[in-house]
């Protein structure tokens, strides 16, 4: 798709920072998405179409779908009576030692209780360069103990339930997204795609790769963590408090 | 999930309702989507979540997945190369005679080269109440001849590979999305997700439930059709062309 336009975007890229004398910092190439029943779609979704593209412009990225079997795993809908209608299917299984860079987490309104889950981030956090979490996602971190002492966030409509899961976390009620070392937490569902384009710039250093993926799925980005009308929204007035 | 807090949000709409006098108008419940091979991911995606959250508070809404068969329908990743990772579900084929209100069509890059999704929509739109296309979704419309002398408009990416789809079609070079009738399009990919957020304002009557959906899923909606800076981005600078 537009193959003629997107190789000029790749050689003016290298031009520019060849000109630029830059050298191209080592970026994570290995990602992982963690699939689990009942996640929350928009979590792993809105993220993976804007790695999609990133992938495109990026020699050697792959994107691995961790699950606890291989067989498809289906996504929440927000009530749940009704049989979900998207999945994800899963590359490997927790079982396997797969190598990854940065494991990517989204949320769901069963998230917290997936032991299996939890256990497999315990194990495989150490060897992780980064770990990120969408939404309530971050209750498994919080559960694994990654974000122990460490400042994160998480879902602004289940924010006092969320926060519960993570009384040794600093939980910061108003960003879009936070990162304390290597560890990035978004907000609630559609703050993953803000997070991943801020991952992008920062850790790929690729302001430009990050803006074309946003451009093309025309997605206006937020750019600054701190903006957060859904705090507010939301009541969230304090740390694990919401009215 | 939040089980009060929904109740009383129902609650507090009836009895703002009633006070104001207001009569609830008659509103489609019978939401259909079309999945077909390489459909694009998010297009689908990001209406649906905003739909599952609708469905919830608006009893008796149905929302169906139609494709050529039941199997699972592989989405696209952005290069075609790698095995998709995401899926919809069917939940009815294109055979059967579905009794729907609503399709909503997504894009993705083989979209207007499927003649048995194209021939369904063409048979089923005299039909529906309204049809809805996101992105290159567009393009099937225009082949079914949905969109002959209507305005419509579609990605901006890929603008003027798309627009050649429909020479009849008054293509609207710079929207977020485009209303014509009882035909709704949106321009690439997130665009959908104000789409559908305009539908629930003006169809359903019901801004409050829209921007419920929205703040649940800390979505930043635009609600200006107008707003567009992709055309821009992307130099559509008249219906057809690309600079």
């Amino acid at each position: 798709m537009r193959s003629i336009s997107s190789f000029l975007f790749l050689l003016s890229a290298s031009i520019a920072m060849v000109a630029a004398g830059e050298r191209p910092k080592p970026i994570p190439l290995r990602w992982g998405v963690l699939a689990f029943p009942q996640y929350q779609g928009l979590d792993a979704y809105g993220p993976l179409e804007m790695l999609n593209v990133v992938k495109y412009y990026t020699p050697n990225m792959t994107i691995a779908v961790i699950a606890e079997t291989l067989d498809p795993v289906p996504a929440t809908t927000f009530n749940d009576l009704d049989q979900p209608v998207t999945y994800m299917k899963p590359t490997h299984t927790i079982d396997e030692n797969v190598n990854l860079d940065v494991l990517l987490i989204p949320g769901g309104p069963r998230t917290s209780m997936n032991t299996n889950i939890i256990n497999y981030v315990k194990n495989l956090y150490p060897k992780l360069q980064y770990i990120i979490s969408v939404c309530s996602g971050a209750t498994i971190l919080a559960k694994a103990g990654v974000i122990d002492g460490k400042c994160a966030t998480t879902t602004k409509f289940d924010w006092a339930e969320t926060t519960q899961t993570g009384p040794g976390v600093n939980w910061v009620p108003c960003a879009r997204w936070v990162t304390d070392g290597n560890v990035w937490t978004s907000s609630g569902v559609a703050a993953g795609i803000d997070l991943t384009h801020a991952f992008i710039k920062e850790i790929f250093g690729n302001e430009t790769l990050a803006d074309r993926a946003a451009n093309i799925l025309e997605i206006d980005i937020h750019k600054d963590s701190s903006w957060d009308p859904f705090c507010e929204i939301w009541n969230v007035t304090a740390v694990g408090t919401a009215v």
